[in-house]
């Protein structure tokens, strides 16, 4: 590959400085390294453009290339770098040892990057650029998903609405008004509800009243709507609000709220559908809340599960674009982890593994501590897409490993304790039952571990050392350094094996045994559920739901529920609080305590320091 | 030009069938027809562009082009066929008689086309292409205002939140916090502040408490807050809704709601901003309410100008696309005409007059009727762009005559009474008093006046040539005939000359005055204000901003309040019931009536009828 090369320069610039220092390729130049021609793809701007899926079909008999996940150890509240470990890697494969190589990565949410400083596109030597662009809008996806999202809560709202106010009659009237000739017809999407009824006819005037009022009346019981509006703001008074306060609304308020826009199922749905047919599919059969009877009401039986689809219909097509060294990325979706799976889509890691083909690599990202992270990589998304990772790199740091052994706490915002800058290779040693446990769970996939020390500069060799041996003690395959942050890609590396993917639980074992299954690993002795849990247990089976893999809402501080359990904790009884579901994207989500779907902004956000060179047009202050 | 040239076929076909019957240029072919090479535009797609606002700089020595701005007589609730006219004639001019010819039309609202149908892409042979990237999504500047416009609102409760738990010493200590050496800074936008403040220092220490407290409590009064939240969809349940009632957010609960995104002040200043550096300058000074002082708060008053101005860098820069003849369009701004000035943006007319140099014609509309939309493109756009229209063209039909020569009226959803499809050519004399007002109005600011006829098959000659006695009567240069809906380009035509452009009131009248000289306009007698309305005058006039144009807040389908009062009625009294102010788009915007500014979904959305075809990827059931 003819990758640029990047300058290191000391004393260390900032991300923007380095971000700004280099001069993107026409994404074009990007896309004829992967042999895609023009047809394959739709430029967005001069450094961004959409990979078109249908790419998949055209390399269907190429071989896949290597698969290669990047989780991490349980992280401090200042994060342990695995993104930038994730795109050093790359740099390295593909810059440095020459190899076909692509990143899969999530697309960063918009809201948070107006709040706290410390963006998602890696950092330092290793990052994706031009970054202003892969931090704000990127080439719309986000906000499709707020559209979409927001247009079936608009439908949600408007339907019992106009139901509470009219005759099942007068409904049914409406619902299939005369065409210009004068005929009463059912649009297509109407015989899916139809279908789902048992209704097998196929004239509205064919149906008898009963029938009428079956097909016509949802009868949505607010109490159980779980669909909320979602914005890509960090806006804390949306958290929960009342609407329908208008004189025309005649009264029909509701207590409700708005997630940030990356929480919305539809967003996990981008991510797990394998083609456009598939997320079809999912996204009408979301399920919004049940009628009063108990059924679930899906977002066909609103007659919008179409019209979501062609909002979306681009949004299923990831965005190529480059590291600071050349090297292709694939941004795509961004399923916020707290109640989600936290990994970049399906399509996109397709893509990427026909275009590298055999002997290339696909590095991607599962969020959070590998106990979720890799947990729903592997039991999630790889059922979903039947592919199967040769290997899963761990990122671990000295200072989160002292943490785990005992250190003091690392808060966010504070100095950190002279322990994490001196040398203390026992608080280290001690750490790496945290790390220990991690590589434990992830060999049990069937894959090869190799830990990745994402070195800083306060770190000893003799600690970094204490990480190797713990690490191959623990059964890692390898245990490498990492100091792509300071050297761009030359310090990462990786090795690669094949062996089958073994599952933590069948999917048709009952809801609580796949959940108990997920908390022994945790390290749990057994699993207490609130009352409220075992009612939604009880009514997803009910619904014939049970068969979906689970997707564990947990803190991604400690193995536990309790976040301040850190190393590897045991024996603890893991509570679940509640039990969601994101039917359409194809998950049950049991709650292991309150998370927060819609952050807040500080009292001085970052906001501050961003602002446009007018003249240049280029942006200033962003992180 | 080397223009494609349309099959038109009988019976009339839907408008979807027409878009998809005809295979689109590369947008490439379009750009590089207007001289546009690679550098000067970002592709969107194969079918959609960015032209780049440097074009217009590098352009300058070059003599624009005609300017051309379509309006209309009062309308009935159906629609006249303004936009479908304007494309018309850009496809006659450039498609059939050779010119150089560029439509400037506003970006549609994603949210109502989900809702009743009725695209604002024209229709039958005179429609933009590809329909449903037209009407979804475009180039995403609509999803860049509801972001910024609800950053701002997010800024704005999270402010009044952390004032209201923190000292001055506290919140200025966090406003000014440490940089990384330890030195407390301001911002540069900090200094926007300190300087509307008076405070000439430039070291956070250097405050006296006094100045401590001015610079960092904004202390806004949540009772005068007029920022509402935005979103691009049609959700009646969001008009009026309460915010902040999470645990955390402590009680301060307020009544707010979400106005549909191009209802945005933001969407304003992009429509009428000249370039970046003045769009960054209109951003800060947006007012969001007052302090409990009484003293106007703005967006750089709460550190957010700069932000805003970035997440709208790409918004900036117009969109180009085709019509289905070929004819170049650029597609920018919607400032929703209920409360705003309905016109497309400043940048896009200059850009298009640059590129179709002299001799070649820019055509762009005004929205609503002639009272309205070309009051304010003269009065508002004109006045901020500098640029001098040459013709005005008002579009006129059979239909919407008869009713104001006293027809029955014309209710959306209803059979037209056969007053409508009979010739009755006494009532469309009666009527031309409507046109015959609007060709005067519009004939004072300076302007030739051609009045065009769209033509529906039910018009008798008799009828039309009523019309054009009327027009030519009234002081209209020519009245012509179009039947460009039914045949593409061939029907349309459009005459030209120059004189000096005169406004209807000079800036520096009182508020009332400027009031005033419109109401006569529309032959009011006289104005009445509430008591509101004086409160506001009063406030705007004390707080500076008396020297701002006028953009009045009144029905379109009367020259009165009163939407049923059709013809051309006067002595009537105009109530102004509240004033409002867009201070950094530019205006003052009186409310004659109520306005809507979310619209709702009915019963059966046209939602039902959309759904994408996943086999071919086409978008089914959009019109």
């Amino acid at each position: 590959m003819n990758a640029m090369r990047l300058q290191v320069i000391s004393p260390f610039p900032t991300d923007i400085d380095i971000a700004n220092s280099v001069q993107p390729h026409h994404i074009s130049v990007i896309a004829k390294k992967l042999n895609l021609n023009p047809n394959h793809y739709d430029l967005y701007g001069k450094y961004k453009a959409k990979v078109l899926l249908p790419v998949i079909d055209e390399l269907k008999e190429r071989k896949d290339g290597f698969y290669v996940v990047v989780g991490g150890i349980t992280p401090t509240p200042l994060g342990e770098g695995k993104s930038t470990t994730t795109v050093g890697l790359c740099q390295a494969l593909g810059a440095v040892l020459d190899k076909k190589v692509v990143t899969t990565l999530r697309q960063p949410s918009q809201g948070p990057t107006f709040g706290i400083k410390g963006g998602a596109a890696g950092g330092g030597y290793s990052q994706v650029i031009p970054m202003d662009e892969f931090n704000l809008h990127l080439t719309g996806d986000i906000h499709a998903i707020t559209a979409a999202n927001n247009l079936l809560a608009s439908a949600i709202d408007t339907r019992m609405f106009h139901e509470s106010t009219q005759s099942d009659k007068a409904l049914f009237s409406r619902l299939c008004a005369p065409d210009k000739k004068g005929n009463r017809i059912f649009s297509d999407i109407m015989y899916r509800r139809l279908k789902k009824l048992g209704i097998n006819k196929t004239k509205p005037e064919d149906l008898t009243a009963e029938e009428v009022m079956r097909f016509a009346r949802l009868d949505i019981d607010p109490e159980t709507i779980t669909w909320r509006r979602v914005m890509d703001v960090n806006d804390r008074f949306l958290r929960k609000i009342t609407v329908g306060q208008g004189p025309d609304e005649k009264g029909m308020v509701r207590e409700t709220g708005f997630d940030i826009s990356v929480a919305s199922e539809i967003m996990a749905v981008l991510a797990l559908t394998n083609s456009l047919s598939d997320m079809r599919e999912r996204l009408g059969k979301m399920v919004i809340g049940n009628s009063r009877a108990g059924d679930p009401v899906t977002a066909d039986d609103l007659g919008v599960g179409g019209a979501l689809t062609v909002l979306m219909k681009d949004a299923i097509n990831p965005t190529l674009m480059q590291t600071l060294e050349g090297t292709p990325v694939l941004i795509h979706a961004g399923p916020f982890a707290n109640i989600a799976h936290g990994s970049s889509s399906i399509v996109a890691d397709k893509i990427a593994l026909k275009l590298v083909g055999p002997d290339g690599f696909v590095v991607t990202e599962a969020g959070f501590g590998c106990d979720i992270g890799i947990e729903k990589f592997m039991n999630i998304k790889c059922r979903y897409s039947g592919l199967r990772p040769q290997c899963a790199i761990i990122v671990a740091t000295i200072r989160a490993l002292k943490m785990h052994g005992g250190g003091p706490p690392v808060t966010a915002g504070k100095p950190l304790d002279p322990a994490y800058i001196t040398e203390n290779v026992a608080l280290v040693e001690a750490g790496c039952t945290n790390l220990a446990r991690h590589i434990k769970n992830t060999k049990a996939y069937g894959v090869n571990v190799v830990v990745a020390v994402n070195r800083f500069s306060t770190d000893t060799d003799a600690e970094i050392a204490a990480v190797r041996t713990a690490a191959l003690a623990a059964g890692a395959y390898d245990a490498v350094l990492c100091t792509h942050h300071a050297h761009g890609g030359k310090g990462a590396a990786c090795e690669s094996a094949t062996k089958p993917l073994k599952f933590l639980y069948p999917l048709d074992a009952s809801i609580k045994d796949k959940i108990e299954a997920i908390a022994r690993s945790y390290g749990a002795s057994g699993v207490e559920y609130s009352e409220q849990a075992e009612k939604q247990i009880e009514m997803y089976t009910k619904q014939g739901f049970s068969g979906l893999p689970i997707c564990m809402a947990k803190t991604q501080y400690s193995f536990s529920d309790n976040a301040s359990a850190k190393g590897a904790p045991s024996g603890f009884v893991l509570p679940i609080r509640d039990v969601r579901a994101s039917i359409g994207a194809g998950f049950i989500y049991p709650l292991v305590g309150t998370m927060s779907t819609m952050p807040g902004l500080p009292t001085r956000p970052c906001f501050y320091d961003i602002d446009l060179d007018t003249t240049t047009g280029t942006v200033k202050g962003l992180s």
